[in-house]
C-alpha cells in the first residue's frame, strides 16, 4: 500500500528508485527509475518543439503509442547533439532498463537533462541502470523516501525537490518535476514524471490540454530546451474511473502546481512575475504579446529593480506583432493602475514592487476577449552569474 | 569653412549647438540643434517599427517629406506615452526652433530620448531652445567643437561620444548617433543624424538600404525602443554629386561605422558577439535565425563567460521559425569549428573565447544560399546592474 503522500509514488502501484551512477562530477544522485506495477500501462507524453531535440526524445517520441512501463531519467548529461552514438545510448539505457525489469525496451520512456554535447559515459549509466532496477524491487521502493529519492536525482541546478499531489476519492495522482532554466515557449526545460492510479482509457488529451495551460505559460528566459519531457502514466490499481472533469481537473492542479514550483525555483529568480493580456481578438493574440513581455530584458530588469516602470511595458508589447490600440493600452501593476490609455497615471512611479511576487496586468484596447497568462521572473545578477559560470 | 573632421558639422553648410536646459537631472548636457544651411534640404528619415511610439517620432514622421531644414533632440526625457499633450509638446518645440530660425517647423525635425512617461518641463525646453537657436548662428557653430557638443548633449547612459565621417573627392557625409539598450529588431534605442554636403536628389533609398544592413542589424536585448530615428540632411553645398554607387558605399560606411560604435558601447557590454547564419534557403530566414540566437539569454551569458557552449547555440537557434537540417547544423567559434553535423567537434570545449570579439558562425544545413550577420553582446551583470537600477 502507498502512503498518502506527494511525488510520483503516491499513486498505487509506482515504484521508484534512485542512485548516484557518476554521470555528475559533483558526485550527487543523477539516475532515476519510475516503475509503473500496473494493471494497466496506459501512457501519454509530451515534448520539447524544438527542432533540434535529444536522443532521449527522439527513442521516447518514437515510442509514445499509448503505453508506457518506466522511465528511467538521468542528470548531469542531456545526451543532445551526439549524433549516432546518442541515439544509440538512448536505446542501450531502454534495452538494459526493460531487460532488468522484464518488460519490452519500447515501453521503457528515456529522460536526460545537463550539459549538452558530452556523450553519455555509457559504463557508469549502465552500472547505475542494474543499481536501481535491482532497488526498484525492494519493498522500500514504493515508499514516499523512494519518491523523493527520484525527485532528487533528476536535479541540475535546481534548489529545491519538486513534487506534487492530488488526491481524489480511492485514487492519486502525483508528479515530480525538474527545470531551472532554459524555460520557454513550448514547455520549460523540464522533465516531469506524473504517475495515477486511477482507470484512463487515453490521457493523452488530459495531458496535453493541462500542459498547455501550464508549463506552456512559463517564460523564463525565452530559451527551450532539446530534452523537455513530460509523462504521464497511469495503471488504473485503485480500481477508480475518475469523471472526465476530474481527472481533467487533477492534471491540470497537479501540472500547475509543478509548473509554479519551477518558476519559484528558475535560475536566479527573486521575484515571480505574472503576466497577463487582455483586450486582444484572441487568446493566442494575448499570448504571444505577453511572451514578448515576459522575455524583455529591460522589463525584466526593472522588475528585478522593483521599478514600476510601465514605459518600458509599453516600449516591449509595442513589439508583439498583434493587433493592438496603441493609444489605448493601459497597464496595472499588482492592482494599482499605472498606465490608462498609453498615458502614466498618477503615482504610478510610486507603486510598490518590493515583494517577491508581481503581478503586471496589460490590456491592449482593442476590445476583443483576448486573455492569456504567462509565468516569468526577474532577470537578476544571479541569472547572469549561474549562467555565465555553469557549463550546462 | 568647415574643418575636416567628424561629425554633424564635418560637411560644409551645417553647424550645430547644444547646452544644458535642465531636462536632465544630472545636469549634463541635454539639448542639440543641428542646421542646415543649405543650398539643399534634402533628406531622409527611418523610424522605429514599434506600435507604441513616441510623440516626436509621430511628429516628425509626419513630416518626413523629403525635406529638413534642422533637427532638435533632447535627451533625458523621451516625450513618449504623454498622450495629447505629448504631441502637443513636440508640436510647439518644433514651432519654437522655426520661429528662432526663419523656418517653417514642419521643416523641423524633433528627437528625443531617455525616460518614458513623464511630460517634458516645456518651460526649461523652449528656454534651451532659445539658448541653442542663438549660439547656432556663431561663426563657431560649423566647428568641430560644435558637432561634439552636439554629440555629447544627445547621450543618455552611453559612455562614449559616437560619430562618424566619409570624405569624398570634394564632398564630405558626417553622423552622430546615441543609443546603448533596448536595441533590436529595427534600429536600436538610437538617434542618428546624418549630414552631407553632396548633392544627392533623394537621399531615402540609400538611407534605407543602409540601415537595413547596419542599424537593423544590431539585436542587444530584443527590446525596442518608442523613439528610434535616423535622419540623413544633404544641402549640395560642395557642388558635387557623388556616383550612385559612392553615396551608397558612404552612407553604408558610416552607418556601419556609428553601428558598431553603438554595439561597442551597449548597456554592460564586456564582449561583441558577431552573429552570422548560413545555409538557409533565403537571407530572410538566416537573419531571423541570427536573430533567435543574437537575443538568447543563455548563449549571452556563456558569451560573458568566454565559455563555448555550442550545445546552448545549438539549443537556441533549435527553436528559430526558419526551415533547418537539425542533423547538419554546423558552429563554428572565432574560426574553429566546435560543431560539425549537429556533433562536437574535437577540442570544442576549449575554444578560446576570452578576447573582446566573439564571432559565430552558424550553418543550418539546408544548402541554401541564405547569409545574414546580427551583432549583439554578452549579457553581463553589468547589464542587470544598469537597468535595475536606472529608470530608464
Amino acid at each position: 500500500m502507498t502512503e498518502q503522500t506527494t511525488g510520483v509514488t503516491a499513486a498505487s502501484g509506482f515504484r521508484a528508485a534512485a542512485t548516484t551512477a557518476g554521470i555528475k562530477p559533483s558526485g550527487k544522485p543523477d539516475l532515476a527509475l519510475v516503475v509503473n506495477e500496473g494493471p494497466e500501462y496506459t501512457a501519454a507524453a509530451v515534448f520539447t518543439r524544438n527542432k533540434v531535440f535529444a536522443s532521449p526524445v527522439k527513442y521516447t517520441r518514437a515510442h509514445n503509442d499509448g503505453t508506457f512501463r518506466a522511465v528511467i531519467l538521468n542528470s548531469g548529461n542531456a545526451n543532445a547533439c551526439n549524433g549516432a552514438q546518442g541515439d544509440r545510448d538512448a536505446e542501450a539505457t531502454a534495452a538494459a532498463v526493460g531487460e532488468a525489469l522484464g518488460v519490452p525496451a519500447s515501453e521503457v520512456a528515456v529522460c536526460s537533462t545537463g550539459l549538452i554535447g558530452d556523450t553519455l559515459p555509457m559504463d557508469k549509466l549502465l552500472a547505475g541502470v542494474a543499481t536501481v532496477t535491482t532497488a526498484v524491487k525492494e519493498p522500500s521502493a514504493g515508499s514516499r523516501e523512494a519518491g523523493l529519492a527520484a525527485a532528487t536525482a533528476i536535479m541540475t541546478t535546481d534548489t529545491v525537490v519538486k513534487q506534487a499531489v492530488y488526491h481524489g476519492d480511492g485514487w492519486t495522482l502525483g508528479g515530480m518535476g525538474k527545470g531551472v532554466g532554459m524555460m520557454a515557449p513550448s514547455l520549460a526545460t523540464m522533465l516531469v514524471v506524473l504517475t495515477t492510479d486511477a482507470h484512463v482509457d487515453d490521457p493523452a488529451p488530459y495531458l496535453n490540454s493541462a500542459a498547455e495551460v501550464t508549463f506552456d505559460c512559463i517564460d523564463i528566459d525565452g530559451s527551450t530546451s532539446t530534452n523537455d519531457t513530460v509523462i504521464l502514466m497511469a495503471n488504473g490499481a485503485s480500481g477508480v474511473t475518475p469523471s472526465e472533469g476530474e481527472f481533467r481537473d487533477a492534471v491540470h492542479q497537479v501540472c500547475l502546481d509543478l509548473a509554479r514550483q519551477l518558476q519559484g525555483d528558475a535560475e536566479g529568480v527573486t521575484k515571480r512575475v505574472t503576466v497577463t493580456v487582455t483586450g486582444t481578438a484572441t487568446d493566442g493574440d494575448a499570448k504571444t504579446a505577453a511572451r514578448v513581455l515576459g522575455r524583455d530584458n529591460l522589463f525584466k530588469c526593472a522588475m528585478f529593480g522593483s521599478d514600476p516602470n510601465w514605459g518600458r511595458t509599453l516600449a516591449a508589447v509595442g513589439m508583439a506583432p498583434v493587433p493592438m490600440d496603441a493609444e489605448k493600452i493601459s497597464v496595472s501593476f499588482n492592482g494599482h493602475p499605472v498606465c490608462v490609455d498609453a498615458t502614466g497615471a498618477p503615482g504610478a512611479r510610486d507603486v510598490d514592487l518590493s515583494g517577491p511576487d508581481i503581478d503586471v496586468h496589460v490590456d491592449l484596447g482593442t476590445g476583443g476577449p483576448g486573455h492569456a497568462t504567462v509565468w516569468t521572473t526577474d532577470l537578476s545578477h544571479e541569472y547572469v552569474h549561474i549562467n555565465s559560470a555553469y557549463s550546462s
